[in-house]
């Protein structure tokens, strides 16, 4: 293959607002317009149940099953699994597992309730979402760390019932997604997937009770459903594909430089990364390395077109310009690859997850860190965090009053209860005020 | 008009699980369809910005204005609402607005950094959004103490810049809208609404920056263009019309407990509103006090018709078997009328808000408690929660290793890389650990 050419910017060009501008508008994925088969595919399941699930995993996954008994995945099915995964591999998901739950459960809210000067009581009160659908894609982008980084923080929140789908087309199915589903404890799985798997968890058929929440990432499909069930159900954001910014300063090893930049790139041909430094000779090395990498890496084809359809690398006169070229990325995944990444990072405003100086490559929050690899992409960062426990617990706020606090605030509340025309809210407190 | 029949069950009547199924399955809105139109209108927003805007509102709003500038509301128009408005309800949307700060202050969350056994250094930091649209209804549904409800929590949270759209149809603006969001503090208010104003929001024009995130209720149009717009900035949940659930005992006044249940029902005709009892004399006595009260109400059609329509009465055997049943119900306000409501309160699983004892008539949360109004509707207090100041902030996660950690770390990474076939991930730990 040719040599990539890579977008080169620097912020010092007449032209570079208007060319950055290009860079943060890129669409880096061609959006199907599904809407009215998934509309369809809902209609069908919430209709027929289990009938239509397996009418469309018949057609979709080529998987005749008779009944959704042979859909289920079974504890035998799921130690076997176990069984069949090298003690090594085995090993790490348990680690990381442990990492992950171990982070996690400092994210658990606190209730709070107190009593304000006027003698009101208030409060909040936190409790996990009682059942929870997991959706794991089938194929290449069936990760074991997916299953871990969607169940665990669902089950340290106390979600009591994690439903995992994932299809397996031609009966093929992923036995490290199965063990990692054991090691989390998820409590159902299915070999479902596709719309009709969203329908089934957001409406629940004869076999699968509804859950109250869908997270995971899917295909056109399955993104076209999760919207179209919001409402019905809650759920995670649309996922986009992945991206890393990496803010880097002479002091780094290009060949390191290199590598992360292409752990992004290996995900998809709409991955993107970039590379901001104030190095111009780093900016030379590590392309080089880039393209000297390129070329001993499996996967090299899809890196390749990632790398040059949205890579970038942006020259800047020092680090604290960096900054906010940045948080207008608001990247998924930001690495501060400096020497002083401490100074940077009290600047960061938009981002999924940092990951600081040069012994942080972006890999190692993947997998084993402990913080959730599920973060927001294609921007959304300035509005939305990653995974967490706060996305399985619900806030119930509450209010007590007594009659001598009610008399109080009563009038404020007729007052404003009349002035929007609503005399009902007004009589409820005046009938208890004798008012 | 007629006395209303009012659905009531009890469950101890054999066929009463089928009957609350039905009770808990009834759609209270027909959804329009109006997914085309809306497309459109974001189109022609997104490529003409405010030319579109200007075209729509003189179409929809029936106001011709020649600039965007006819449609800025100013300081100098914020100070006279201010001035129109009377003392009294002033001084109420004042006492609301304190109230509301100090409530929300309490729900920001805490950074949090620091060292795991291994060495790693891990954490949250939580920022602001830095823009945020608030929509407001026009017409009757234009309420004050929304924008406050709306606008308080984020500039609690931090928000730079927030903006107000409200439509302004033939011209027509709410003083008290206005006054309530120069208190609040809102920085840019545009006289816009419907899809055009999300689209103006959630794209930007020449006129309007863009924003990251839009909260608000709105009708169809407005729900449908956010539903679409959700991934390009974030969204709240789409609201559905609004419902009270009362558990009251027979240490109950009936005319509190109809007052409350009217309250409720004069919001929309697709409002609900429900009593679940103990005492078949209460059950008796409101049904009675709300045909009563319903008489004397202003908004008696509307409440009348949510009544008829939607309002149930459930008798059980004792309050505990009334728990499961609101919890299945999740209920936007939840009232806990009984003698012992703390008792009840550990048994809530799903609900919006609960409002304890015989002296918290759901007006006060509406207005003056402090706590949010904006709940989750329709059932979805199964999966979430009112709006706070953590829909106004977003969590950045970090995570830094050191030469010694990541070799104590790396070797599980790799392997899970590998194991997922993603060999540049490896890399990127190896590269470092000269593996």
């Amino acid at each position: 293959m040719e040599k990539c050419v890579v977008l080169r910017l620097s912020n010092k060009d007449a032209d570079f607002e208007a060319k950055f501008r290009d860079l943060l508008a890129g669409k880096r994925e061609v959006s199907e317009d599904v809407d009215q088969i998934v509309r369809d595919i809902l209609d069908a399941v919430r209709l027929e149940g289990d009938r239509a699930v397996l009418n469309y995993t018949r057609k979709f996954d080529r998987l005749d099953a008779a009944a959704m008994a042979d859909l289920t995945v079974g504890q035998a099915e799921i130690d076997a699994a176990l069984e069949e995964v090298a003690g090594e591999t085995l090993d790490a998901l348990r680690l990381a597992h442990d990492r992950i739950v171990t982070h996690h459960a400092r994210q658990m809210p606190k209730d709070d309730r107190y009593t304000d000067t006027l003698g009101v009581e208030l409060g909040s009160l936190w409790t996990a979402v009682e059942a929870v659908g997991i959706y794991v894609p089938g194929g290449t982008a069936s990760y074991p760390s997916s299953v871990l980084m969607n169940a665990v923080p669902a089950k340290v929140a106390g979600v009591e019932r994690i439903v995992m789908v994932v299809p397996s087309p031609d009966g093929v199915l992923n036995p490290l997604v199965l063990a990692a589903a054991g090691i989390a404890g998820v409590s159902e799985i299915y070999r479902i997937g596709g719309a009709q798997a969203v329908a089934a968890l957001a409406y629940g058929t004869e076999t699968i009770a509804p859950v109250a929440k869908i997270v995971g990432p899917g295909n056109a499909f399955v993104a076209a459903a999760k919207r179209r069930v919001f409402g019905t159900v809650g759920i995670d954001m649309i996922a986009g594909p992945s991206e890393v910014l990496i803010i880097a300063d002479s002091t780094n090893n290009p060949d390191w430089v290199a590598a992360d930049l292409l752990a992004q790139a290996e995900h998809d041909a709409a991955a993107q990364s970039i590379l901001i430094t104030d190095s111009a000779e780093l900016a030379e090395a590590v392309e080089a390395a880039v393209e000297a990498q390129l070329k001993t890496l499996p996967r090299e084809d899809v890196a390749r077109a990632s790398w040059r359809d949205f890579g970038a690398i942006v020259l800047v006169g020092d680090l604290e310009e960096a900054m906010p070229l940045a948080n207008r990325i608001a990247p998924e995944h930001l690495e501060l690859a400096v020497a002083d990444p401490e100074a940077l990072l009290k600047k960061v405003r938009n981002a999924g997850a940092v990951f600081l100086g040069h012994y942080t490559p972006e890999a190692i929050g993947d997998y084993v860190g402990g913080s959730n690899h599920v973060l927001p992409t294609a921007r959304s960062a300035r509005f939305s965090s990653g995974l967490s426990v706060m996305d399985f617990v619900k806030r119930t706020s509450i209010l007590k009053c007594n009659a001598e606090n009610l008399r109080a605030l009563g009038p404020a509340a007729m007052a404003l209860g009349e002035s929007e025309g609503l005399s009902a809210h007004a009589r409820s407190v005046s009938i208890r005020l004798n008012l």
